[in-house]
């Protein structure tokens, strides 16, 4: 601030006519040195960083993400799905109440007149949002966007401040089962093309475990507090859970063992159908009631052939307090050596929907029936069902796997760089890189007047660029075109119809032609 | 708050274990009705908008954005760009002190404790960052993100406070104008491509401005202050320009004349040439550096053939500080009708870089060859030359477009919808779309056990599905398949050459050939 105040002064004292605009260069030397001194306690004045938790994508890292959005939203439209996109914060009070305890994580703007917002913690609330705000009953559409979470980030492990949600939901009044079973469809679509290595699904429902939790005697008002508990079977002991029930949550040691029980039953739609006649489930309504829902989802999952994927286990419960229905998480079966935690990281809480729910989640969602209604006016429900890719570890994933193969990640499509022999040829590159464009191949130059030969062929070379057409002052006379496949070195030349003028459509063939053969 | 407490009250106080789930139901019930009765004073308590200045995408705006943004990035790819991205917010610091005036547009986030966070105001202060950060000298890429002001905004003319910038820079050390033409040659392509009508492309230069203000004899420190004003030429006569000089800004009324003269001045090539002879211009050093790379300049322009649309215009001045050298901007000639302001919007001010600098500017751009410097902490400088997109203001036109035109937008790409002629075909139906889907086939099916045809057929005339694939009995009886055309009602019946399984590989080519005949 103070430095500033300086360099206005500066700026206004000074004032010969004739050295226009020298002010500016003035200032900026000044700049210049102020970085270079750092502020007045001897500091470096700029921190060159992002925000905490966020990441910049190198051109690789975004070549890498293309590929894994194209596969995504592919299988989405694949299934018909329309898209939507909505801005990144919302009014402050369209978050309020939506996410428990977890609010705390939400980013709020600073207050500066007008409305109160925030950043968007998910992509579900807007989506809701937006149906009740326009009266949508049915929609069947994916969402991918950056969402925004105060939480302790472990970005080894993929968990930052700013990631990628990537959501497909289906909302309407249906017939049971049919749009939840095409969600599993859907991940089991996207992890098989992804190659991600062996995965499975887990499936269970809000209503069986509430019902659990009932016939197994815990008070009403301790559902959701032992379902966080549940929650995290995937990454504890069941000891440590059970204790944490009992000492912490303040359950009956013989509540909790019957818990313990369920909690470690796995199965398919055999399990589903027993546990419709085990004695003490069977006496709650609403365990029938998702058991029933379980078996016809299976069967459904049956006519979609992915039954080898997908496992009914009781212990499943997420986190989200929303979900009133069948609720599933994929996991990768750690085919995939993880990276090892950075120390800093290592004592961060794990928390949050996406980030570090269980070592290899990659997928997760359910049905939710009442959160529309929590945004209408007069409470209309609209039926839910979605399911959310965790792509940022995807992203990892993939990375890593980049990083251990020998095929080198293009960050360009270029597929010819128009190069030239010999000096003063820069007017005839321009004019041939210029039509290559215009005939719609990708074509590059680079940007001086004489470059060598070599520099240009070291520019195929490191970018990957596979063909590199060559001019020279002969071939110019002969009116002739010479490509050259820069792996092989492999050389066409042929005679262009008229002289002295380049034959662009002969030229696209010999392109063509080498890029295919 | 009082609401939530007295929820969580009756939440807390029930407690009748066989009614599991009951409290979930009654607190749900009692939002809906809390949401009927609004808040204690009367009002509705859900504010059901977006933040003022943002809005949603709908499924057809989505498939026009879609549409849009692949006819950009295949001409950025085309021209051998890569891509990058950056986080949403920067440190506060990072975009202080980069955008004047301006500065107060910038939303900033609360301190909820840890760093001082802002969301970004364009993508070319991020990309300085990222560029000084990573001591990246030389890079051609591209970045297509949402950037936020809080502008008043004009929703109707395009103008919004989350909106997109479509960004193309090349950073780097190169022979002078050669990537300041390919970024012309760019904008070119892309407005041709979208097919906006006519248009056409001004240049300048800043340094020309710059020797034209010395030695028309403004005083150096009012050069950024009096090229504002000029900026302004293009929606305020010359009469008004010139009382804001004189008037507001203390210039003298024969500075502003002899200013008038030359921002008068349209031409291309021979412009700069003679200018490079005017007696009083010609004596600033720094004009004629910028004539003589205007003459360059326009020497690559031809040999890009694109003359035809780009205009030397003296009045051209931008309104960013960081720009150096070469400055342009992208004008649409109004063939297309824009539409009328909303009255509460007429008397928004006009300001900002994107949004209304001009009635029809679509695109702008230029050098600034001190920004990265700004960042490095030795303040070395990356010559940078870039270009924006003005994308929202492009939406605006092809929405417009396409609700004047007679063919409808589609916003799914299913080719083929899962049909039944008969009850109990839900298995049947659900069976072929899974082997469509594993097929590639874009499908879909009605999530209900017994459909009515005409409400299957009703539903591919509304979303625009070509093809419905038909299942009934004596189909399945006969291990037939039978497809018809929905808009030529045309329909194909083939055996499968196993009775009672239907043949996807044939199906899959029926479908392809009556998408294609």
């Amino acid at each position: 601030e103070h430095e500033e105040e300086i360099l206005r002064g500066i700026k206004t004292q000074k004032g010969n006519p004739s050295s226009s605009g020298r002010h500016r260069i003035e200032v900026a030397k000044l700049l210049e040195l102020k970085a270079q001194l750092g502020g007045d306690d001897g500091k470096q004045t700029f921190v060159l960083k992002t925000a905490k938790g966020t990441r910049d994508y190198n051109p690789k890292q975004m070549a890498i993400r293309e590929k894994v959005f194209n596969t995504i939203v592919s299988c989405f439209k694949r299934h018909g799905a329309e898209t939507i996109d909505t801005p990144v914060f919302e009014l402050k009070e369209t978050l309020t109440g939506k996410y428990g305890e977890d609010s705390k994580l939400i980013y709020d703007l600073k207050d500066q007149g007008g409305e109160l917002l925030s950043l968007r913690y998910d992509l579900t609330v807007p989506f809701a949002r937006y149906l009740a705000m326009n009266k949508i009953t049915n929609i069947k559409r994916y969402h991918i966007a950056k969402v925004y979470r105060r939480d302790n980030p472990a970005m080894t492990r993929g968990r930052y401040r700013e990631f990628y949600q990537c959501d497909f939901d289906i909302a309407g009044q249906y017939d049971p089962m049919i749009p939840d079973a095409e969600c599993l469809k859907i991940v089991y679509e996207i992890l098989s093309e992804l190659d991600l290595g062996d995965f499975h699904i887990k499936v269970n429902d809000r209503r069986i475990l509430d019902g659990m939790f009932a016939v197994c005697g815990v008070p009403d008002e301790k559902f959701r507090t032992i379902c966080s508990t549940v929650d995290k079977l995937d990454k504890m002991l069941w000891e440590d859970v059970k204790n944490e029930m009992v000492k912490e949550k303040g359950l009956t040691e013989e509540a909790a063992d019957q818990i313990g029980e369920y909690v470690s039953m796995q199965g398919g739609m055999d399990l589903a159908e027993r546990l419709l006649h085990d004695p003490k489930l069977s006496q709650s309504k609403q365990a029938c009631a998702g058991l029933t829902d379980m078996k016809q989802l299976f069967s459904y999952l049956q006519l979609f052939q992915i039954t080898d994927k997908v496992v009914f286990d009781l212990s499943l419960a997420r986190g989200l307090d929303y979900y009133t229905g069948v609720i599933y998480e994929a996991v990768l079966c750690q085919t995939l050596q993880a990276p090892t935690p950075a120390p800093a990281e290592q004592n961060g809480a794990v928390s949050g929907e996406e980030g570090g729910v269980s070592v290899g989640s990659v997928a997760g969602g359910g049905r939710y029936d009442g959160l529309v209604g929590m945004f209408d006016p007069k409470g209309r429900k609209v039926p839910c069902v979605g399911v959310s890719i965790g792509i940022e570890r995807i992203f990892s994933i993939m990375e890593q796997k980049a990083e251990l193969s020998a095929e080198k990640v293009r960050t360009t499509e270029t597929q010819v760089l128009v190069a030239s022999a010999q000096k003063n040829l820069l007017e005839e590159r321009l004019r041939l890189t210029a039509e290559l464009w215009n005939a719609g191949i990708k074509a590059e130059l680079l940007y001086k007047k004489n470059p060598k030969l070599l520099t240009q062929l070291q520019h195929c070379e490191e970018t990957g660029i596979p063909l590199v057409a060559i001019l020279g002052e002969q071939e110019l006379k002969d009116g002739v075109v010479k490509v050259r496949n820069v792996a092989t070195r492999e050389e066409v030349r042929k005679a262009s119809q008229s002289k002295h003028e380049l034959n662009i459509t002969l030229l696209k063939t010999m392109c063509f032609m080498m890029l295919h053969e």
